[in-house]
């Protein structure tokens, strides 16, 4: 029986993002862990960022869930080459899965690789990737309070999404609020608002990341 | 140092949510544990449900949050006796944090002991908290294809309750794919649909909770 601290597992899991983002720059791959609660519109977010990206960006997605290969195939019938990640039960990706999962791509076809994980507003805030940066995306429809009651996700991303925002009309939710939470918990992080579906608020988004990443025909 | 496996804390936990129910079924209390994504609707679901129970049930609540006290304030103002626990990171509550809490109340004055879990799909499914049911909440926001993607924690639950309905007009949303996705998993479970900020959809489940509280005046 082998019996590891939780400590040393995170250092570990530091060591191997750090050896994954190496490995990336030098390839001139740029990586993006996205984040957010389940049903938060992820997946939606990447089908409307892809359509924008085409032609100027060359794309790659690493799939993270607890079961199933739903987010692979719609990221699949894009065209775009997927991974899919089945945790069996695990809360979040780790470095080691990614570097595991990465080998599977042609890191000479792509420049932008999307990882987006396991929707968890809690567990996924520890455990860096390897990623250059992380965008959180908060759905209108969860409410405005989640930066207050879940603070340690929003203050180590480097973007905030508001998704599903033509559903403001039918919710009480104060975007005032959100934004002024995450300019005091992230400030120099980038803030976004999306209706993915209507593709309002994607075109801002997608000149941003096209613009991080080295290779990308911009 | 003090190292211990996973193992042994899920069993010794197991142990303690064993003591837990023994002991609120002793004192005639019925305990619930509500489990579901973050802003799936927890609160509110609340909130409505002691509206209808009012003079019926004497309920009281644990909050579980990662930071802030937030829905432990909207109990609160309902006159509702409430714990907060802060978990200060941690992804779920278990059964050491709900005894110790649970002797903050008055257990000759409650009937009902409700906890709201952390706002967590995965992590929360492990961890019996000594409930005599645990009830799951999905918010049609959220999108039909959760229980795929999150099986464990639907397979685990006595009673699905959907949320937001209001908003079914608005998203592409089968309540027909849930109910078959849950009748699969938990064939035993109850499900409600409800839009509680409207109160549709309350009084059923509030009857069928009732009805569970062996000292309820129904």
């Amino acid at each position: 029986m082998k019996i590891v601290a939780a400590k040393k597992l995170l250092k570990a899991n530091d060591q191997l993002a750090e050896e994954n983002r190496e490995n990336f720059t030098r390839a001139g791959i740029f990586g993006v862990n996205i984040v957010g609660s389940p049903g938060c519109g992820k997946t939606t977010l990447l089908e409307a960022l892809f359509g924008r990206l085409k032609g100027r960006v060359k794309p790659a997605v690493i799939e993270g869930d607890i079961a199933g290969s739903i987010d692979a195939e719609r990221i699949d019938a894009l065209g775009v080459p997927v991974v899919q990640i089945n945790t069996d039960g695990a809360c979040h990706l780790d470095a080691n899965m990614i570097a595991a999962a990465a080998r599977d791509f042609d890191w000479e076809a792509i420049d932008l690789l999307v990882v987006e994980n396991v929707g968890n507003l809690v567990c996924t805030a520890g455990f860096d990737l390897g990623e250059h940066l992380r965008i959180v995306v908060l759905s209108v429809p969860e409410g405005d309070d989640k930066l207050a009651k879940y603070p340690a996700i929003f203050q180590g991303s480097d973007a905030l999404v508001i998704t599903k925002t033509d559903l403001l009309p039918y919710i009480k939710f104060d975007v005032d609020r959100v934004t002024g939470d995450m300019a005091r918990l992230a400030p120099a992080a980038e803030i976004f608002q999306v209706a993915a579906l209507q593709g309002e608020g994607i075109d801002s988004l997608a000149q941003w990341l096209a613009g991080k990443c080295p290779a990308a025909g911009l």
